[in-house]
């Protein structure tokens, strides 16, 4: 796969300053790119490496003025930054529309539906009555249960497992190992010490537009439907429990964690390692940094926690300020109650 | 699948109010019940719901007295709750029976037996001389390796990884994605800072009626066995370490993490995110609140142990208030510093 | 498979006491020990179980005096722990080069060469041009992709996803359900609330000798390379995001997670829960605490960091005896604010 120069200014409406046919096959950084790699200049600090780099190519700015001789040919372009990352996403598109059509040995259920242009890896299994869309990739390895619905334009990457029931949206991407569906964690106490389990017979459905890392785990309703809404980003090793509904546009970082029935507000930010109680709400637009425990329900939009328990942040900044100076504090009680002797001897 | 009122009275010893021969095929929650669909009424709280609801049938406590008049069905019980749960069960259940005989692809290795009635999906893997008993459902993709053995009406969900030699009982359930019987993490520090591994030979014994979820994962022991005991409950992305034994009807939530060689008692109920350090022994019916971190033994049974690292609770309570007025109680000491100052000039 | 005990004598550069031509075919502690297996006294404070132990035989130091008659054999040895140990390697290299060869199906990808020796297990997938060394073992349901690079006596366990264009050195082992090289978390945030993904182009490599745990994650850079060092340990569950680097030797236990672009040093020692901030660097021989969390960089040497914010030990400990300790505090603040009023009514 290689491009040359001119193919890639026409694709970034950019300018070519060099050897318009000169030939690039790879995408590097420009303190890292060996010959026949392009990369690009947006932060000023990084100027010194244009005169150094191997790449064959750099996309600047169009008002770039090099100050030495270079050894690279340039891109010209408005927004450096925006271009490259058109090439990524150009790069990318490409690899992927690679994976067309069907390896075998794969298992499709009875009366299973499969869009076109589809590309099912080998290993890949698909329940009965599955309905999966156009331009989906199902990598190796996955496991769509029965009567699961799958959007256009989808990817599921590797060893993803989807229980029966469970729907996707468009262009939903889902990393490898991550789990959509699996029992919610519930169980009812007995008399005698044990446990009774309580029958998840819900499901769970994801948006439009959602991206979801790896070995991430959404675990179905108990009834009704775990929801995802459109535009979420979730990372990595993330718990969503049951009956939860995470509001469109939210991002959640790795290995937080959202215990059952919460309902999680719009464009929130959830940083790594949070945890969340069950049944409460998240108002919209609430920030919460990262291992913060959220105990109770937040109702004003824009707020930001932090801690565990977690409080309001300039709270948080002040009370851990003095929880580093104890040591000083106690210290000043104790010259405190020396002064109050010494003056009740007076 | 099918079934009308009068059969689903009859399952629950009840009795019908209305047409006892209208049919239902699924279950939802009274708010979001369609037609076709069965519901129930226990909290007062959502009588509402009973008017309103499209559920082509509700089960109520025999003593319901409706107070306006009802577009749906009743089924009159005596515990609305527990008969839905009932009903759930039958449903899954029957969903669950559909599953039997070996889907194809699948790998049986050399000497595995398996009992009666089994389901083993398409990419099951089965190692060399292991045993699967009766009524045991394997999903696809799931890896058993050599010298297994799983007790009867247990359910391995897609994807789950089970390292030889490893031994589960009967009723146990495990969700897509969890590893049992990976390598513990022991290495020995080497003089020039490397590490040695430190193999890992044991297996892991996991009882009856156990269920674990997703993506969690239970090391092997170094040598001899991890053991979870009858009827212990493990969430999603759970860490069990090597040589851990979990007592008991012991239920941990999602995200906990015991390290090696850890006594859990029985009974005990840890939250989520919970870290517990290793080679320590937790009393029986042990609290643990979620994100504590709990670093000592705990012999005194029926503690409630919240923070990191953990206090008791009463005491975490007392001292996070405290937390929170910190900057009061500088300002206090201020104050005295000051008045102490002008009483020192008097 | 069973030895005599010459042979481990032999094997272990020591000496039988008993009867040589005696079989062992397992391996055990000593105080769990059944009749045909080997097992091991370092520890003095064991010393009691040698009497009644049904251990075959057991490995003692040279100078070891039984006080008592003994059932067991002996075999005597400089360093009874070190010798079990190597007992154990070669307990397990003998189970492990059991599995050679390819099992069926598999799907091996055009152009993909796999070396000498290797063990191929059923459902493995092997992309385009994959590379695989010698002695390498992968288990069933493996997904390597496409260009990936994979050096000798690797060992990668069942259900490992392997991203195209990732690397991985000699003597690595990967236990099941890890995910190297999926997408890194970046998204931009765009005027109307949404995000739009960044496409992650880069990959992981992967050094020499080092092992990751089940379950773990790790990303690929956006360009690049996510670079894991010589030497490291990971334990299972662990987030590593994209661009991140982990100096050789570094040990990074169970559900830890790191945040992008970070660079961790050698020989560190972060336990388990600890989170890492984004961009941050963490000097080498840094030992970081449980469930700690690190937001700045650190600079020093040899720093061992607690609490989430992290600071140093010491500082930490004094801190937290102090919370425990706010109820008296605050106490004896309000004593001498009665006792100023008092004195200042004189």
């Amino acid at each position: 796969m290689e491009f040359t120069l001119e193919e890639i200014a026409q694709l970034l409406g950019g300018e070519v300053k060099g050897d318009g046919k000169a030939k690039v096959n790879t995408i590097a950084k420009i303190e890292d790119a060996a010959s026949g790699s392009i990369s690009f200049l947006s932060n000023p600090k990084y100027e010194n490496y244009i005169y150094s780099t191997n790449a064959s190519a750099v996309i600047v700015k169009r008002t770039f003025e090099p100050k030495e001789s270079l050894k690279t040919s340039l891109i010209l372009v408005d927004d450096p930054y925006t271009s490259f990352t058109t090439i990524l996403e150009a790069y990318q598109r490409t690899l992927s529309l690679l994976k067309v059509g069907r390896e075998e040995p794969n298992f499709i259920g009875n009366n299973a539906a499969i869009g076109e242009n589809a590309y099912i890896g080998a290993f890949a299994y698909i329940g009965v009555n599955s309905k999966i869309g156009n331009n989906v990739k199902i990598y190796p390895h996955c496991y769509i249960g029965d009567n699961v619905k799958i959007g256009d334009n989808t990817i599921i990457y590797p060893g993803v497992k989807i229980y029966s029931n469970c729907e996707l949206g468009h262009h939903v991407t889902i990393h490898a190992g991550t789990v959509i569906g699996s029992d919610g964690f519930g169980f009812a106490p007995q008399p005698d010490g044990t446990y009774k389990t309580i029958p998840q017979v819900g499901n769970v459905i994801i948006g439009n537009h959602v991206d979801i890392g790896a070995n991430t785990v959404i675990d179905c309703a108990t009834m009704g439907s775990t929801i995802i809404e459109d535009g979420v980003k979730l990372d990595n090793l993330i718990q969503i429990a049951h009956n939860v509904r995470v509001g469109k546009n939210t991002v959640i970082a790795a290995q937080a964690g959202i215990s059952g029935s919460t309902q999680i507000g719009d464009n929130c930010i959830i940083a790594g390692q949070v945890g969340i109680i069950g049944h409460i709400k998240i108002a919209n637009k609430t920030t919460i940094a990262a291992q913060a425990g959220i105990g109770r329900t937040i109702t004003e939009e824009n707020t930001t926690l932090l801690g565990s328990p977690a409080i309001e942040k300039l709270d948080f900044l002040k009370s851990f300020a003095l929880y580093r100076k104890l040591p000083n504090l106690q210290k000043r009680i104790e010259e405190l109650e020396e002064k109050i002797i010494n003056l009740s001897r007076i």
